[in-house]
Formats: C-alpha cells, sequence, structure tokens
C-alpha cells in the first residue's frame, strides 16, 4: 500500500487518541474536568527517548501533519514539506508528534465535543484557551508517551508561538526551539483582521451566540468570509500577482469591453478566494476559529514581564532556530528578528534564517528549497546531539 | 457665522445641484435616461473661465470636499487639508468644483435615487457604472458650468485614476492632472479584499439581492464588515501599531491575567474598528459600495492597449504631479512609480514625489506637511499659468 505514496512520505499513518481523566485549569480561570488529544506520530522511539520532536500546529491545522489517511487521500498533512524520510524532521531519525490543539475540532476536546456535565456538545460553553493552556496539555501527552525531554518543539505561525512558549514555561524538557514564521506577539493589525473575522462569524445570523449545532445549523458564510480574509493575508501581494494577477475568468475574458458587469465572478482570484473559503467551512468549526484567533491575540510572554522579551525569555535554556521569509506581511521578518535579539541579548543561542521567499506567510507550509536545506542541517546537529 | 470656522478653511458651504435631461450610454451597455449631480465649488471662477479645479473623490467620498455645511457641523469636507485659502488647492486663486459621481448615495442619481421607469428606487437595478463613465458625467457639468478646459484634475486613490482617465479620454481639456496615491489598476490583492467585502454585504440576510430598500431593511452588518476590512487597508501597519498598539479597553487593563476572555472589546483596535464600521453604515449605502468597488476593479486603462500603459497614455497631452506614501500599501509607490516611468517613456512632463508619511493609504486625506508643500508648489505654477 506504501507503493503509491511518494518515497520521501511517511505514507499511511493513523490518528490515536489520548483521554486524560485529569482536569486541567486553565489561563482563563476555568477548568476542565477532563480532556481528550488527538495525536499522531511519526518514525519510531528510540530507546533512550532522546528523539522525539513535537510538532505544534497553526490556527487552522491539526494533528495530520505529514503522510496520509488512506491510499486514496489527495493530500498528505499540513508540514509534509518538511517531515519525512530525508526531509528537515527526518523520520528515520526522529519520532514526531502533532497533537490537535483542545479547543480544535479535529479529534481533541473543543466546542464540538460533548460537554461531561450536560451531555451536550460544549458550543459557545467551551472554555477559552491560551497558548500556555496548551503547553500544559501537551506536557501531559509528553508524560504519557515517556518522553522526559524533547528533543525539539517546532512549529510556524501560531505553532511557533508553541514552541517559544514550550521554551519558556519547560526549560528543562525542552532540547531545541524551532520558531517559524512567528512573533512575539500579535501587531495591531494583527488583532484587527482577527477582529473582522470574528465579526463576521458571530454577526451571521446561523451562529446563534455559538449554540448553532443545537440547532442543525451553521454559521457558513461567517465562516467562509473569515477564511477568504484570512487567506489575504497568508499570501504575499507579489504571490497573488504572480498566481492571478487580473486574469479573469469564463467567457468575459479579454479587453474592457468584455466584463461581465455583474457580481458573478469575473476574475480568477475572486474564483479562488470563493472556492478556498466554501472549502473551510466543510472542515472547520466556527467555535474553533473564534478560539483560535483569540489564542493569537493573548500570545504575548513579555506582558508578564512589563513588556522586556528579553526579560520573558529569560527562563529559557534551549538553542533556537528562528526562520521568516521575506515576503511575510503577516507575520513579516521584524516580528522574527524581534524575538533573535531578544535572545541575542540575554544569551541564548540562535540561529537564524531570513529565507527569500515570494509565498507569503504560506512559504513556512511549502517546500522553499532554502528553507528545507537550513532546517535540515540544523536538524541534523540536533539529530547527532541526543544520538538519533 | 464664518467666524466660527478656521481662517484657512473655505467656511460655510453649500451643496447645488445639477439634473441632466439627456440620456447617458455607460460602458456596460446600458443607458440612463436622465440624471442628476450633486457638486460643490469653492472659490470664484474667473473670467476666462481657466481657473477651475475638477476634485474627484474616492470609494466612500462625495461632493462635499471643504468647508462646513453649518455652523455646528463638527466634520469639514474630505479634502479640507488640501483646499482653502492659502491651501495646495487655494480658493483665492482657484475654483473649485467636486461632484458627487454616478452611482453614489449622495445626491447624483444613483441606487437610492428613483428609477424614472419604476417610480422606485433603483437599488440593484443600477447599472454598473465605470471610472470613464464618471469622466462623460463630470465633462457635461463642465459644459454646464462654462469651463472649456480644467486648470487641473485631481484626486487621490480612485480619485486619483478619475484624474488619470480624464487626462486620457478629454486631453484637450485638462490643463494638469494631479494623481495621488493611486495605480494604474488595482492588483489581485486589491481585487481581492474588494471581493471580500462584496460577499459581506451581498451574503447579509437582510442584503435582499439588492433590493433591501423596497423591504425597508439594510444589510448593516455586511456594510459593517466591509468597512472595517477597508478601514484596515487604508491605514499603514505602523499607524496602527503607533495609534493602538495593544493598548487594552476598559476595566480589564493590564497584565495577562486580566483578559476579559470573552467576545467583548479587548483591544483598542477593536473599539475602533467597530465604531468606524457602525458609523459608516448609517452614512452610506451598500448598493453604491458595491458599485465603487466594481468600478476600481474595472480601472484598467492600458487593458484597451494590450496591457500597455505607455500606449495607453499617448493620447494625453497635460503635465503630471503624481505623489505617492511611502506607507501605502493598497497602493503603494511601486504603482504610482509605474505610472510615472509610463508617462516618462512617453515623453510626458511628470513631477513625482514619494513623500515619507506614517499613515498609509489615509495620508492623502492629511495635512502632511511635505505633501502640503509639493502640492502647493505644483499648483502655484499651475495657478501662474492660468492667469489666476
Amino acid at each position: 500500500m506504501s507503493g503509491s505514496f511518494p518515497q520521501d512520505s511517511v505514507g499511511l499513518v493513523e490518528s490515536q487518541h489520548m483521554h486524560f481523566d485529569e482536569s486541567l485549569r486553565l489561563d482563563c480561570g476555568r477548568e476542565l474536568p477532563a480532556y481528550g488529544l488527538t495525536y499522531e506520530t511519526y518514525g519510531t522511539l528510540n530507546a533512550t527517548a532522546s528523539n522525539a520532536v513535537l510538532v505544534c500546529h497553526a490556527l487552522s491545522g491539526d494533528h495530520h501533519a505529514a503522510g496520509y489517511h488512506d491510499a486514496s487521500a489527495r493530500k498528505p498533512g499540513w508540514w509534509e514539506a518538511c517531515i519525512g524520510p530525508g526531509k528537515p524532521l527526518d523520520t528515520n531519525r526522529f519520532f514526531v508528534v502533532c497533537s490537535n490543539n483542545i479547543g480544535g475540532c479535529h479529534g481533541s476536546t473543543g466546542p464540538t465535543s460533548n460537554n461531561p456535565d450536560t451531555g451536550q456538545p460544549y458550543g459557545a460553553d467551551f472554555p477559552m484557551v491560551t497558548v500556555r493552556d496548551w503547553v500544559r496539555t501537551q506536557a501531559r501527552l509528553a508524560d504519557y508517551l515517556g518522553i522526559a525531554r524533547w528533543a525539539a518543539v517546532a512549529g510556524g505561525s501560531l505553532g511557533g508561538m508553541q514552541a517559544l512558549q514550550w521554551a519558556i514555561d519547560q526549560p528543562d524538557r525542552v532540547g531545541h526551539a524551532v520558531v517559524i514564521a512567528a512573533a512575539p506577539r500579535l501587531s495591531a493589525q494583527n488583532i484587527a483582521f482577527n477582529e473582522v473575522a470574528r465579526q463576521a462569524i458571530r454577526s451571521d445570523p446561523e451562529f446563534h451566540d455559538g449554540r448553532y449545532a443545537a440547532r442543525g445549523e451553521r454559521p457558513r458564510t461567517g465562516l467562509m468570509l473569515a477564511r477568504m480574509l484570512g487567506h489575504i493575508t497568508y499570501l504575499s501581494e507579489a504571490a497573488m500577482g504572480a498566481k492571478f494577477g487580473r486574469d479573469r475568468r469564463g467567457s468575459g475574458e479579454g479587453e474592457h469591453g468584455d466584463y461581465g458587469f455583474n457580481y458573478d465572478v469575473e476574475f480568477e482570484v475572486e474564483s479562488y478566494l470563493r472556492h478556498q473559503g466554501q472549502s473551510f467551512v466543510d472542515r472547520f468549526d466556527a467555535n474553533t476559529y473564534l478560539l483560535m484567533t483569540k489564542a493569537l491575540d493573548y500570545f504575548d510572554p513579555a506582558a508578564d514581564f512589563g513588556g522586556d522579551l528579553e526579560r520573558a525569555l529569560g527562563s529559557t535554556r534551549s538553542p533556537f532556530f528562528v526562520a521568516s521569509f521575506t515576503s511575510d506581511w503577516r507575520f513579516p521578518p521584524a516580528a522574527s528578528r524581534e524575538i533573535v535579539r531578544a535572545l541575542l541579548d540575554t544569551n541564548r543561542r540562535v540561529s537564524y534564517a531570513e529565507i527569500r521567499a515570494d509565498h507569503g506567510h504560506d512559504a513556512f507550509l511549502m517546500p522553499v528549497p532554502r528553507y528545507q536545506a537550513v532546517f535540515s542541517a540544523y536538524m541534523a546537529r540536533v539529530a547527532e546531539e541526543v544520538g538519533a
């Protein structure tokens, strides 16, 4: 069966689930009486459990980071570019773990899960979660898997923020922190985009204050708008220009006189965005989207230290690999450089790569050769260090 | 009464209206049997009618470009920074005219006007309009006002595109073209943002395919979302950061632990955006917003010349003043430079100013000293030229 998958893919994978029957106190002050984490692993844990790498997912990601769920699956996991035999997170050497975050909608406990107190889905009653909460749950998963210390904790975007938080909150359990296309905190513009997305969802008449599931409805329109908007911020202007430009759609192609002069799709970029929005609605939950955007807004490790990022990083012990992409305007290189500077100022070891790429923020998901090369080189040293 | 207004303001102004009882053939192929233009004028037309300047408004602007509608008006016209005694468009020298575009919602014939065929508001039946259509209507207004030739046609953003189109379509009637914070065409990213705004409006259940007025409803939510989104693109990331940063709103101010962990406003930038969106809904029509975004998408004078902007500009005869702002990411300096390059390549006289300003696209509306200085210097030469 694995013959049908690319040689450098981990191939067929299965999700696993772990139920934690201990309560979890959250940053928001509320408590989850119990919760479950859905996760996947790739590669083999060695005898000393020294070769484990935790991968953290971004806003709309999940635990399916690599490989295929069945032989007919059209798309592999979201970080297929970086996880697999011979890839940066080389599954011939590392044991890679990726879990769906709590609050998510792909298996871990979240708004679509049943609330044990009511027997009904949590929906809007699911508590707000933070990046620190995720680190706590992932630490328990590490305990369960017998991993005392990760060779590395890695992620891109919101996943990179989790890697950063791991290094701060659990310094003894992090060998290396790999922080890609991330930021030490959201900018006002980032928050503004999140707020428009939230308003789009929350003002959808089928949102019903988050209790749409109980009515058999879904705020499809609002979630579609949120995703369309998000997508614009994931791509660079140049990438959008190169991919679509002002290319026209369908029969109306040609000169000025041939416009449709109506609200049907006239430009390819409109068609692309509508498709992105519509297909997202079928695979994502609106309450989860809201929670993830709030976790992003709240993330700000320096805030507990009077805004001093250097002090916030004072507890870390791991070396860092930080990478950014030149055309990323969501979390631009300047945001990564701020992390790097604070790490250097507090005398941490840090490797920084600012990678020329036209794809915008989404570059962290893509097989950009220079990115794969520097990431591979860094992880090869990590592998040697841990005897993987 | 004028004593209550700033010395450098045109003070109290009144709108005028001109009804044109001739039909107008539009680019979309449809015809308006008749139409009206609401406009304002500032300053005095000289005996030879050589000192008239046409000002063109942007997406959400209107004919009220300067001065105040009554003594208690809190806000002056939208280009108060540049129109008035001693300002770049010096009303001691120039006779400044600004009309509301057809398709608009502030007096000129548009979706909220009555369709003479039905006696009901046009609503969604109002035809699509283009920048070229606006030039045609403004040319008729010039005829009516006895202005054979404008000393200058000027505008920012979509207004700058109108100035460019005037120079192309009516070369004998344009003394100078003043094109500020504009672009020769929208980028894929620009179209993408417009498309999200349109989807927000059109998917609002109270939109009713644009026939909301007949039902006494309005797509308030959709229009609010469109405006919130637009507003993000009008401000630079730096300006938003400087103005709001991660400043917190209300009682929840302080450290991480003090977040509200709910969907109320937590950051100042959220409050600002909601306010911008909500107040816009009270003064703007959703069908007009849709029309204006489409006029933007369609604008592409080079398209009729196989994409060759230089050839598109071949018909122009006027010198140009082109200005852009360094932090404008909606229509960035590169877009203005493309216009300048094409003008130079076709041997037109062009003055170009790339102005350092942190305000983003909205800088063209603001009293940025360097902007006012170069704009004033240019217009002073125009005034001398026409004996104003």
